[in-house]
């Protein structure tokens, strides 16, 4: 058979399709990453594609409608959007049907989120996103449960050399106060110059005090060395502490970085964020950090993990698998007691297969699985 | 803590969350019946949430564009929709990428579709479809291997008393050439009467000859007694035969039935269709039945499970589970150890948790779990 391909088979520009041997491993990533979280105790939910435009974008700060698949719903006549981001769900049904649950409450999901635009590293308008959220506190105690449980998650799914690179998000409003006085004013230019790295332009800004953050990013040892200096009111001390202590309790093959003024994509996290990377993929391959909900104010702790860059990391895999081809006639018992076994099995249709060609390793003979 | 609903956290008609326990179930049902689908030599495929209209209505009679989710892409300025139904895109896959592929090609498939309309039955506008395709066959080897693999797939999730009820799509076409000779311009009324059961209709409309079709519905062996009057050339036989080795290579336990002329949702099947029926399940859990991909005219069977049904059949499970409490301080290796061996484990985080609110049965004392 030829391929006919029309230009109505194309599909558009940043969709694809998985197809078996990505699909599987997708799969099997997918199932080893929620079984991760199940095992350290979070439910999983499943919230809708399709919610109202209005609900996805008010929870959260930062999710941008503009960015959404749009469109009206001829039942309410309200905006409908495509979900572009599954964490905002969560907080919804914690503030919601799940408010009377017990505190903390540990939720998980996964699923897919599209964009209506791709962003400019990443043509995809399609991921699969998978997370945990722990609703309820964003305490030490609480981020340093969802940092370990998205590095037990990472090399649970096989992923190797696996760092984490700390941040302070709200760490210049927090010395702006007392330590590091500055004015409301010169706040936002002075984080902004900061997350630039930008030297002068922090000094013009009015923030040359906060020069020796900019230098102060690297090994959590290092880091925490060039920030005692800093520090005259115990703000940065409780922080460094909490990421001291969450730094701690992870294995000692994980690398832990402290970058404080880090604020791309941190621009809505409360006291810490973080970044986890991994061997073999270019960029990030999760992110996450403290947050308030935005309606009841609760405190809240959580991460995500994207599976396209976790692909990246471990390749798609091909694995050898005993598969059984079950000739015309065969005995339908025995196929299914194999089956039982664990055998994958492909039954002939025409008679006239070739069951290398179908991927089969063996063939029933009579009772009996024997190689080809 | 008291929820605070507004407007904005309710969900529009027909969307829904799928909170902890139904979630787990939902997940349960869908790996059980992906595993026994992987098990039968099906691969899985995932193909995007959103495609090009036209190439979602093109491949397959009887998607209607109208009940999409639509948009216009401002990349590529045409409009995209929501899929409704995955068979359309395997379909597509099917005649591209793995055009090369062996035949029989088989793949699966499980995901979300919404439509933007409801149907007058039932008020989701989401839903999570499962289903196989075999593609390059559309015989009575590929279709009972279809409705074996359905029912196995049924029983598996934990399904009984299930039963099949085939239909035979075209035999009107397939009997108006000769044995029952009808005018072409009037077969399509005549397979309207004989959907719709109605006897005076179908005189009416010039078919008297296929009223003892009307009757002939029923219990396989009482079906084809009736149906063995009507047949001239054949054209019956080999299609009730066809029927009667797919039902005879179903267990015991598996009832089934056929209705030749029930048309309804088989407009587009070639010789055979299938509805599949459950105890527990007011309507269908699944159909199927052959077909032929548009475009590159290849025979293919498969069939569709929805999981909705499924959840009505067997209920939201509540399963006891031993779950762990690790309190404040507790001994991390122990702990992660004892998740190794299949624990569920829900850590302290305030130190002032209630361990039975959060649904805990043991809690770790030094190394040991101890019943609370």
């Amino acid at each position: 058979m030829t391929a006919k391909h029309t230009a109505d088979d194309l599909l558009p520009e940043g969709l694809a399709d998985a197809l078996p041997q990505e699909a599987a491993t997708m799969t099997r990533i997918m199932r080893s990453v929620l079984d991760a979280m199940d095992a350290h105790g979070y439910d999983r939910v499943r919230p809708p594609l399709v919610e109202f435009e209005h609900s996805l974008a008010s929870r959260m700060d930062g999710v941008t409608p503009r960015r959404m698949f749009r469109f009206t719903d001829p039942a309410s006549l309200r905006t409908l959007a495509l979900r572009s981001d599954m964490t905002v769900q969560i907080g919804r049904i914690a503030a919601t049907a799940l408010a009377d649950a017990p505190r903390p409450l540990r939720l998980c999901y996964a699923g897919e989120v599209a964009t209506i635009r791709a962003d400019q590293l990443d043509p995809a308008r399609q991921r699969l996103q998978m997370g945990a959220e722990l609703i309820g506190s964003g305490s030490v105690a609480a981020a340093s449960e969802a940092v370990a449980l998205a590095v037990a998650a990472l090399e649970g799914a096989g992923l190797t050399g696996i760092s984490v690179d700390f941040t302070l998000p709200d760490l210049v409003d927090a010395l702006a106060d007392k330590a590091l006085p500055l004015a409301p004013d010169k706040i936002a230019a002075v984080r902004r110059e900061l997350d630039m790295k930008d030297a002068g332009g922090l000094a013009d800004a009015g923030g040359a005090d906060y020069l020796p953050l900019l230098y102060a990013a690297g090994p959590l040892d290092e880091a925490f060395e060039k920030l005692a200096a800093l520090d005259a009111g115990g703000v940065l001390a409780s922080r460094l502490e909490g990421v001291r202590a969450i730094g701690e309790q992870l294995g000692e093959g994980v690398r832990v970085t402290l970058d404080p003024t880090e604020l791309h994509g941190f621009e809505y996290q409360s006291w810490i964020g973080f970044t986890l990377y991994a061997e073999g993929a270019r960029g990030a391959v999760g992110r996450g950090g403290t947050y308030t909900i935005r309606g009841t104010e609760e405190p809240a702790v959580g991460f995500s993990l994207y599976i396209e860059p976790l692909l990246e990391a471990l390749g798609i895999e091909t694995p050898v698998r005993d598969t059984l081809f079950l000739p015309t006639g065969h005995d339908r018992e025995a196929a299914r007691r194999l089956r039982a076994l664990g055998w994958r099995t492909v039954a002939a249709i025409t008679g006239e297969e070739d069951p290398r060609a179908l991927g089969c390793t063996h063939r029933l003979d009579e009772t009996e699985a024997q190689p080809l």
